[in-house]
């Protein structure tokens, strides 16, 4: 059965927002840049994460529901349903994009083997509530059962937003139906210890236009903070961000994702409900965290230990947790934050965030992951056999798969949805806040229909070339990243504009075929930390466009001692094309005999070399290295 | 029964070494600052440890394996038995040094307790074996039993070297067979996840003259490393030290207690045996691990997760774990290897970390305790009350007591035996390590019978008066510290001496009365920390004799923006009686808009200020605080 196409759309869809999103039928990645990785989902990662969940039995497991054995044979953590539902979302994502039938069949195939586990009354886990397990909801902090309901459900609004409602949307209706009478008003008092039902059952509210699961997720947001999940020895109700409800916190704290995924379905209910001072409190948590608690990369979260975020600017860059999936629940609340107000900087940071944070995770051949996302690496990592489960997200290389493996599935989805981020309409005209090859559909809200191609070699180059594909009249708003703002150039058919502020906003009739062309500047450039992160404290960094680099020791000859290098940031960085080099000094510094302490170092050069630097997102592609992004500078103390 | 008068002793004593401890019977602490830490031990701690134990029923785990109703009600994590052995050894010591009638009662009421829980075949452990619980060894990584039963035989070793053979040393004895049938030759191939049983095995073969015990630890150390141990998801083998044997490590690694007590055992081993490589082979590891892993206040284990220790160079202040435990075992290993050795180094270390780690953990008034050892907190801590069981060694502020609570009793047998680590004697004569009032009465190899009396008011004060109570001819050797020598001077008599060197060696007819007296440089210093530690680039700490010193907020007028101070290195440091003060320029820096990194911040000077410094050891006495150790300085970069 077709869904009406009012249902059609992207991840997220507001009912009413200051920008409109656009759906995978308004805007498609045509190739370049990021139609590559869209390319290396499809043909790889989809496939590399269905054969792991197929070889180490987290499929199995619900067949096993439904033959009725499963108490004795279940494999996985407790949560390793909601990587079938996140390859499930990826799946549909990617049907909507580019359907193939091995796909369908596939896709179909997986929807049918979860739908035979689904308890008659709508409940629907592999690891509880069947004979020889625990009961349902009897361990709401760790037992992930609402986590994992939520990815199906966020997988069945990925396949209405694509044109269909099918079966995967009548698994999750009636899951859904089933949350909201066990936890609904007259319900338990209770929410899950890892947040995630929240947005889903939001945009699920959404997508069916059945108002009773938007108005779930508002009661599970109201909950939250109470202290009703008990803490253990490691975990406080900080972890779980059931310390403090949402719209009292000042910061993003405790579990990364638990807290990025909680703050995406507070805007969401904020947006449904007009509820103004909730959406404030999320933008302020945003704020601080930005401000004091992230990574150059967009990284978030800088404490292994229960992968949570420090304190302000604790942002160690050997331990940088920055894990994957923090990544993803960045963009998912900075593209809403982006919907709600149509400010600038949550774009900044999606950009940030996809380029050297979730970009950094699969390996080129998409068959590897990476879990956290270190920003310097001391030693040499450890390369996995590409049949080695890893059973640790330490793992310093990408690892094929992990016990713990919410991270590739996650990549997946993300990657088949990923053009719905770049754009977005209003009523006046088409906003454009990410660079790539897209093709463009839409119409404004005041009816004009608007055809866009936009053409780039971008993060390569800094060209962007805009055609008007049909004459109309429309505003065209076009971001300019922080760092080329006072930079950047533009013009419309041979017409120099004023670029100025966090968007070139440009309204005319286009004609058709009208061009419009932006210039960034690609030239690498310095990047210093703020003097209170105490961990980059003499070190600076190099960008360039929107990419972090950093230094492998790949690039080294051997021998060159990677922890004695300087750079003297007075020197030019010097590009060719899009190679980045930098000039560095060479520290020579005895070994040390006895405590690392005492009197004042004499530092001598032991003379200098040229040094390549490489994206930081495509570091450990060339086997084991030593990498660093923030690089210590030549310091003198007074 | 009393002891042989060859068993007295203080913890360690080798069958033969280089240097010969003395043990209790032989030197004492008299009074000054280190008698002040004992007699709060003695006032305060052990009463403070037993009320706590009492209160949440650890020693009634004791009565209720007697009386057969364990298995549903036992308190407490796997092993908290070897908390009450670390108690009845702090007790045993005190006893040696300092009995009352009123300890003594405590004492054997507390041995008859733990006695009563003895299995007839010997075993020993509340949490295994008994109806109701899990099988004897069913989970040698995680159920401590071999870790407890160690604590128990070392406070046997206690009870033993201060000249009791009682029924603790009976229950001992029992448990270390029961442990030689078990784990001998012909028994379980395994060993235990938690090193401990290894040094006190071999120090109760030395105790009571039986080799068995001794071999048995040689066998523990012999076989760990072989991957043995089940890794779990976050627990590789390295975090057991079970990844490679002893004699092939080259650094230590993994879970710094664990590795610190696995390495005392293997001296002990290595001592024993005659194994030259064996100590070699942990001789390389110390200094590797002390140049490279080891922070400034002695601190050991750098990562919060797992309490492990980081790679090299990995030492952020912020989250320096430095388990007050850590510092211990450190503190037991240097003395072995001391022993072995006669180097200075490690009785250089073993101040270090008596002053700056071990010396932090209780408070003022001795009722609360540091576990984790912090060299620079940000955010105000939260003061407990002195009822409130902490259930996370994260708490911020010394807590009374913790859910795993092994440094207070670990601070309280230290403490009780602390005299042990400040002398020892050869055939020539008597070496002093450390500072402090000792009465010692000692004999050297030829026959000499030295008594001395130390006196000092150091670490407030650099004079040591040395005066020899007895004429005698020996070798007198004074440990000077790294940083006073070339600056140290002595006089015999009103003689000067030559001081260099790392000892200062004195080999003379001492006539009786007559005085040695060295002086030490007491001005504060500026220490630099190497390029090499990136957690600390652009710091600098100040030292003032063995005393690491740290800036603490409650020191500064309200409203001075603590995380923006620095340090002009150079400008001089101010000196008052024992009182230093630094000037601070304070850091005048926008409060960031987004992300905290982007062009060359201008940092400007918003006025300066005299700031005192507190030994760091102290801090955190006077109510919730910022603190640190390691000062920005105003550093330039080219």
């Amino acid at each position: 059965m077709a869904a009406a196409t009012r249902t059609l759309g992207g991840p997220v869809r507001p009912r009413q927002s200051r920008l409109r999103p656009l759906g995978p039928h308004e805007v498609r990645i045509a190739g370049g840049f990021w139609g590559e990785k869209q390319a290396l989902n499809a043909s790889s990662i989809l496939g590399h994460c269905l054969h792991w969940m197929e070889r180490i039995g987290w499929v199995e497991n619900f067949d096993r529901v439904a033959d009725g054995t499963i108490g004795a044979q279940r494999h996985g953590v407790e949560f390793v349903d909601s990587e079938v539902y996140k390859l499930l979302e990826a799946m549909a994502w990617e049907l909507g994009r580019n359907p193939t039938p091995e796909l369908e069949r596939r896709y179909e195939d997986l929807v049918r083997r979860v739908a035979g586990a689904q308890d008659p009354d709508g409940y629907l886990h592999t690891a509880f509530g069947h004979e020889g397990q625990r009961g349902r909801y009897s361990n709401l902090e760790w037992g992930h059962e609402l986590y994992c309901a939520g990815h199906l459900i966020q997988a069945a609004v990925a396949r209405l937003r694509t044109g269909h409602d099918d079966l995967l949307v009548d698994v999750a209706r009636r899951l859904a139906d089933h949350i909201c009478r066990e936890f609904g008003p007259r319900g338990r008092e209770a929410v899950c210890g890892h947040p995630e039902i929240e947005p889903a059952l939001a945009e699920f509210g959404r997508a069916t236009g059945e108002e009773r699961y938007g108005e779930m997720a508002a009661l599970f947001i109201r909950r939250r903070g109470h202290r009703t999940l008990r803490s253990t020895l490691f975990q406080g109700p900080d972890y779980f961000q059931d310390d403090v409800p949402v719209r009292d916190a000042e910061v993003l704290r405790g579990h990364a994702v638990r807290a990025l995924y909680l703050s995406s379905g507070a805007v969401d209910v904020a947006s449904d409900t007009g509820d103004a001072a909730l959406l404030a409190a999320v933008e302020r948590q945003w704020e601080r965290t930005v401000s004091r608690r992230t990574y150059i990369t967009g990284g978030m979260g800088s404490r292994h230990e229960n992968e949570q975020f420090g304190e302000d600017y604790e942002l160690p860059p050997d331990r940088a947790y920055s894990e994957t999936c923090a990544g993803i629940a960045s963009v998912m609340l900075s593209w809403r934050l982006l919907l709600e107000t149509g400010e600038a900087k949550y774009a900044d940071l999606i950009e940030r965030t996809l380029f050297n944070n979730v970009l950094a995770s699969p390996r080129g051949d998409g068959r590897a992951f990476f879990y956290s996302n270190t920003l310097h690496q001391r030693a040499l990592g450890v390369e996995l056999a590409q049949d080695e489960l890893s059973e640790r997200a330490e793992a310093s290389l990408r690892a094929p798969w992990f016990e713990v493996s919410c991270c590739p599935t996650n990549v997946a989805r993300t990657l088949a949805s990923v053009g719905s981020y770049f754009a977005t309409a209003d009523d006046g005209g088409v906003q454009l806040h990410q660079f790539g090859d897209l093709d463009i559909a839409t119409q404004t809200g005041e009816g004009q229909t608007v055809r866009l191609r936009v053409r780039t070699r971008y993060p390569e180059d800094g060209l962007v070339t805009i055609v008007v594909d049909e004459e109309a009249e429309f505003t065209l708003a076009i971001r300019i990243p922080p760092w080329a703002r006072g930079l950047a150039s533009a013009e419309h058919d041979g017409e120099a504009l004023a670029v100025a502020g966090d968007y070139l906003t440009l309204r005319r009739r286009f004609g058709a075929g009208s061009t419009v062309r932006l210039s960034l500047p690609m030239a690498a450039r310095l990047v210093w930390p703020s003097p209170r992160i105490d961990a980059t404290r003499g070190t600076v960094a190099v960008e360039r466009g929107p990419r972090v680099l950093c230094l492998e020791s790949v690039d080294f000859p051997d021998g060159v001692p990677f922890e004695d290098l300087e750079i003297d940031p007075g020197q030019p960085l010097r590009s060719e094309g899009s190679d980045t080099a930098v000039s560095l000094r060479v520290r020579q510094l005895d070994e040390p005999d006895g405590l690392p302490y005492g009197r004042r170092p004499e530092v001598r050069s032991d003379g200098s070399l040229d040094a390549r630097l490489t994206p930081y997102a495509d570091w450990a592609n060339r086997g084991p290295s030593r990498m660093r992004v923030w690089i210590p500078a030549v310091i003198r103390t007074a």
